[in-house]
């Protein structure tokens, strides 16, 4: 994939190039980032954002910040600076981390640098692969169970290419599926309150033309009562030792509904997701509390054709805004992985993964 | 209550007037109707919404409709525009028939209309009182039982003052509870994609100085793992024979959510709310399919204090926009009436209501 249909690039200057996040879906713009302040800025501001981009951009960051140095110790300035444009970001800490690891002995900091930040970009791709391969397996499964020739499936928040390179976790097996000339139907849970697929997810699907319909939270449950969505896949956070799912708010009503009308719940995850420290998610993973603002205000575009921010509540009642729920591993059909598809289940992770 | 504390009243003139409902939360404006064709016109662009105040604005409408009148049979042409002024709404055609039954051997056609239809709205009052009372006992039992003196409470869409005459149903309790001195706090659902919470209920409990918190409607889950929500109560627009409650599109993912940490999950509704021909709610009461606009665009109030109408996804991508759930009885912990509490069962509720 290239050019719109990646979130991130080397472009032709050999600078990072992304693809604007904050301002989709209403305009398709991209951003150079030249120095570590401006990949700094780009996390922080949400130009991009999803764990694996973000774990991709810091890659490349280390590399940006390389043409600034003259040595590894003022290297590890720099990388400290991108290490902690977002605190709870995991691949953000993990990219980093391995990518100076990589540079530790170095005698060549730009070169290897922008060698070793792409090597790290294509495992991830090929490990998204993977994900998408035992993804679309399991939609042909199903489709052969109903004996049934398009298949329905909701998807909550934006886990595509935009989150991560190069297919996504969720949406991946979506994509595959389609190449794999399957009929597939996306319902988009516009995902308040940053709406990240009523804008993210949205958008993607029709970048790649896969067919689907935008619905309110609120209606996921009245689809599987009626039969209309053969399954769910959704991205992941974290997942514990026990196979809770830490995923965007709203995640845990979903898969109340799909146990309740029997619909396939599955979690799209690369390996590195599993957080082994934590047994118990539901009481144990932290739960990230988040600006009342982005439940007060909303951002769109006026008949006028210009992106506005307006208020939608009482200027004086109060909001809040958690960012995650967790969803227990009972209501969870199976993770798909990189490295195959799992049971929720403490046994089962352990062996497949530890 | 008086002026902007209720929905409607008749004004100094003896003419009808309401709080524009399609302008809160950004401005507090009132509509005075004194035609027909301004009554039928407020329905229908939802100036008023809401059951119970639909059906009082139809009963007050008849008495408008007698001003241009000379005879009962000139009065059943305006009762007709009336009453297909919203064809679902059950209130409204009943208030209406209501009205034109009262005045079929009427001498005295305006001032008959006028004092039915204020005893017709005396009599909602009353009932709605009924509802505040058996709810506000079971918030009380709630509290003794946890030991607890403050309640929390998560309500779904608007079912005040401002959908029914005088405090609702579903926020009738809490009003009452806070007139007993308990100390309340609502979690507000803000109900996408009408955003009825956000706006609507919000701004009355902020009218009401009653403390709450406005989330988005995929938060509540979240909530109830966390023990944060001691109790639900949401409105209904119709009850099944068997205690299936139809209600705002995403009722049924909190009641899921209720069901799964034994959080009491509470129906609030006048007994004219059930539908005795329908046995099976989930599979027989109609869904409303409404404008995929109503997901795809909406209204706040911009920076310099203009309400505006915003797109919020890509131009192209469809939405689609199910009105209401239908939450099965075994989800429901009880129905609270105007005639007392009863379970979601079908004897009990033939043996009480029938």
């Amino acid at each position: 994939m290239q050019g719109k249909y990646r979130a991130l690039w080397l472009n032709d200057d050999n600078f990072l190039e992304v693809i604007d996040q904050t301002k989709l879906p209403f305009e398709y713009k991209t951003k150079v980032l030249k120095t570590t302040d401006e990949v700094v800025e780009a996390i922080k501001n949400m130009t991009v954002r999803g764990a694996g981009v973000i774990g991709s951009v810091a890659a490349f960051g280390i590399y940006i910040a390389c043409m600034e140095v003259k040595n590894y110790e003022a290297l590890k300035e720099k990388a400290l600076l991108i290490r902690e444009s977002r605190p709870t970001a995991v691949n953000l800490m993990w990219a980093v981390d391995k990518m100076m690891e990589f540079l530790k002995n170095s005698t060549s900091l730009l070169s290897e640098a922008k060698k070793y930040a792409i090597e790290l970009n294509d495992a991830e791709v090929k490990e998204s692969q993977k994900i998408a391969s035992y993804g679309a397996d399991i939609i042909e499964d199903i489709l052969k169970q109903k004996a049934k020739t398009k298949i329905n499936i909701l998807t909550h928040c934006n886990a595509g290419w935009l989150a991560v390179i190069d297919e996504g976790t969720a949406l991946a097996p979506i994509y595959e599926a389609q190449k794999r000339g399957i009929d597939v139907h996306v319902w988009v849970d516009e995902t308040r309150p940053r709406n990240q697929g009523a804008s993210l997810t949205a958008w993607e699907l029709t970048q790649s033309n896969v067919s689907h319909t935008i619905i309110a939270d609120n209606t996921g449950g009245h689809l599987m009562q009626a039969g209309e969505v053969d399954m769910v896949i959704v991205g992941a956070d974290r997942v514990s030792a026990n196979g809770d799912v830490a995923n965007k708010i709203g995640t845990y009503l979903k898969a109340l509904a799909a146990k309740d009308n029997d619909v396939p719940f599955y979690v799209a995850i690369p390996a590195s997701t599993f957080d082994f420290d934590i047994r118990d998610g539901v009481k144990d993973i932290p739960i990230e509390l988040r600006s009342e603002d982005e439940v007060k205000y909303i951002r769109g575009v006026d008949s006028d054709g210009v992106v506005r921010e307006v208020l939608i509540t009482p200027k004086d009642s109060p909001a809040i805004n958690y960012g995650f729920d967790v969803t227990p591993a009972r209501l969870v059909t199976g993770l798909i992985t990189n490295k195959g598809v799992c049971e929720a289940d403490f046994d089962k992770i352990q062996e497949k993964f530890k």
